[in-house]
């Protein structure tokens, strides 16, 4: 039997997250989205992160001055830090700091796990990974005279070449002593596939190499235990499920144990022992502060402070719980209202193989998500064929996903209409 | 005869550039600085930015979400580049663009110099420079595998070590065709002393190296010609004279000639010819886009626009001019009131040789600082015995200046009173 729209407005009345979506901004004007399922591009606002900005740049900035620094700005990296550490990664405090983007902490990370295995030649990495990992492991790798092997693994899904084997055969497939470091997304960018990360994590320090997470597309939505699972570096970024806004800086995880000799590829004032010394010799900061460099965005770095506090009054369990929830039903309604139009499901069906977003295949993937964006149903367009529909746990309701599903039937109906009246 | 305060008042009456300082956020509550002298560490907030960044936060990125990044937000690092280039530092369009901080944009550009010039071994920095510049330029030369050469050069002020000879000599002594590059800054932190960058280029140029100049202390404050001085690379900060906001996203100039074997160190899916394909291999995008990394901070890109269109509208001459009368005023001022006190000039008194800030040599220099900043008279202590002013000439008044100098003398004359006290 069909799903409902009552049944769905039930879940919404029942969700213990329902009181969260009145925390952020959603408007319900005429340039305001419909359906927003995209979430994992760009979170949306908090109502308090408007609210802090304002302070803080009318406030801080303008009054305060300079003396923001030392009264509240100098320690903001490693607060915010703790803050996602304990929230979200599963990290005691003193291993993560907030600063700089995605791309420039995959740079520090890969630099300081290569330094951290000096005698060995090969970053591993997967060649289905979002493009900026790709670049910076051949980045890194050609700046210290490294190699690159990649795994060539499935994401488990139909999404990918079926002759790919999955991911812990293509792993064992290229580890060895040479390896130095792997770096592998936790989940997967187009497929919302969850990689095993103790079981990977494992194999990988079994041959004496570094395992580095990229969890741009967990955290916030998927609970991560870096501490638990014993990860060495991690990264990940801060304006998808965590909330802090376009170009929020990015988190970067080092466990406790490598910070003593942890090397810093890019050493700015920030990460020095005494920032302003002016000391002649780069004396590097002790602990995780090591890992900052030059001047970190403090309005960023409040946002992602406002973003984070509302996950950590959720708890990640009732998140991950909601994502399944939300996930599931989209799922459900696409084998019941697209299948018939050709849309296939490319993310696992299994809930704990997947994270809080969809991915759908179709031909017309790329016209279905521009004529659906201008109507204010706003998912991503993946290439080659890809719809991407990301569940926002704190903000997405589940009226949304049956809006969504909905505009995309009549968007086929439509079209087909248009196929048979050309065709005639 | 002395200065008057009337006198003073008159400067301020007089100035062509008055108006702009009611553009400014200028509290006057009990919290606020009563004399403002660190604009070149932080400057001051422009109200159309706070007005600014409301907008971009609600209307943007509240309702817009992730459509922003298409409608507007994917050109700026270029937008704002430009607008800085044309305005502050005499580039032409498609050379700069703006993201990431300082540091990470000294690491990409002395990168990029040392793969333009790769059959060579050595860069070239200052011993006296900031800190951070000469952290980079040791942390990359050892990354590649080459050596550093350092400018032992007198800042020419009585600041320095006498012995040291000035900046031309010093450098003809380290350069020869092994250099690659070298890295000098246009205004030094410390003395304000502007370095010859047409003279230094040149002979920088006469041995096959590249100049890379990092202006955070000229930019917004001394006019820069790098296109018409030939200048190869450059990199400087927003967040001073540029009035952008603490941490604010860093200026990175490339000249048009070196874009097509443009090395990115750090590259991202910003930097990529095509962001969204996510391409196989990294294909960098034509031109100065390429030194883009990851996303960039949206709303430190709009404060910066709207902090540079308040000086693109006051023009950089009549900033250069009041920029050099009130560090004349202000080192008229010492002369007359604090020099009986032991307070020496530490930087240039040529005007054409000084840049927008002044910097006092005095043992007591910290706790005077530390003890007029909780008065509300901000200035900024640097080691060993330097009280640095910065005079910022959209904001700064000529009665600030007035005031701290009184305030200074008020703080010698109640010490000397409680020394007389202590000793009797």
């Amino acid at each position: 039997m069909s799903t409902t729209h009552e049944q769905v407005l039930a879940l919404d009345a029942a969700d213990p997250l329902a009181g969260f979506r009145e925390r952020f901004v959603i408007g319900t004007g005429p340039g305001d989205p419909v359906a927003y399922l995209d979430g994992n591009s760009l979170g949306r606002l908090p109502k308090a992160t408007a609210e802090r900005l304002r302070h803080v740049v009318e406030q801080q900035w303008g009054s305060r001055l300079i003396r923001g620094w030392t009264e509240t700005w100098v320690p903001l990296p490693e607060q915010v830090g703790d803050l996602v550490g304990q929230t979200v990664l599963g990290a005691a405090p003193g291993q993560v700091v907030v600063a700089d983007s995605t791309t420039v902490n995959i740079a520090k990370v890969l630099h300081a796990a290569a330094g951290l295995r000096s005698d060995r030649q090969v970053l591993v990495a997967a060649r289905a990974d979002f493009p900026t990992d790709r670049y910076l492991v051949e980045a890194v790798a050609r700046q210290r005279g490294m190699s690159v092997r990649w795994v060539e693994a499935s994401a488990g899904t139909a999404a990918d070449a079926p002759a790919d084997p999955p991911v812990d055969t293509a792993l064992a497939a290229v580890l060895d002593r040479d390896v130095a470091a792997v770096l592998l997304s936790h989940v997967d960018y187009r497929t919302a596939r969850i990689a095993d990360m103790p079981g990977l994590t494992g194999r990988i320090q079994d041959v004496g190499a570094l395992a580095v997470w990229d969890l741009s597309h967990s955290a916030g939505s998927v609970p991560v235990a870096l501490d638990a699972h014993g990860v060495d570096l991690a990264v990940g970024c801060t304006y998808k499920y965590l909330n802090g806004g376009p170009g929020a800086p990015a988190f970067l995880y080092v466990a406790d144990r490598h910070h003593a000799e942890l090397e810093q590829p890019l050493p700015g004032w920030f990460g020095a022992a005494d920032v302003f010394s002016m000391a002649a010799d780069y004396v590097p900061a002790p602990g995780i502060r090591r890992m900052l460099s030059g001047t970190p965005s403090v309005l960023g770095l409040f946002a992602v402070e406002e973003g984070v506090r509302l996950v950590a009054e959720a708890g990640m369990d009732a998140i991950r719980r909601k994502g399944i929830a939300l996930t599931r039903l989209l799922i459900g309604l696409v084998d019941e209202q697209l299948a018939a139009h050709g849309v296939e499901v490319a993310s696992p069906r299994d809930p704990d193989q997947r994270g809080a977003h969809v991915v759908l295949r179709h031909h017309q993937a790329r016209r279905l998500n521009d004529e659906l964006t201008e109507s204010g149903v706003i998912g991503d367009f993946r290439n080659p064929d890809l719809w991407r529909l990301g569940l926002s746990p704190l903000t997405t309701s589940y009226a949304e996903v049956w809006h969504a599903v909905q505009a995309a039937r009549d968007w086929f109906e439509r079209d087909h209409e248009h196929a048979r009246e050309v065709a005639s």
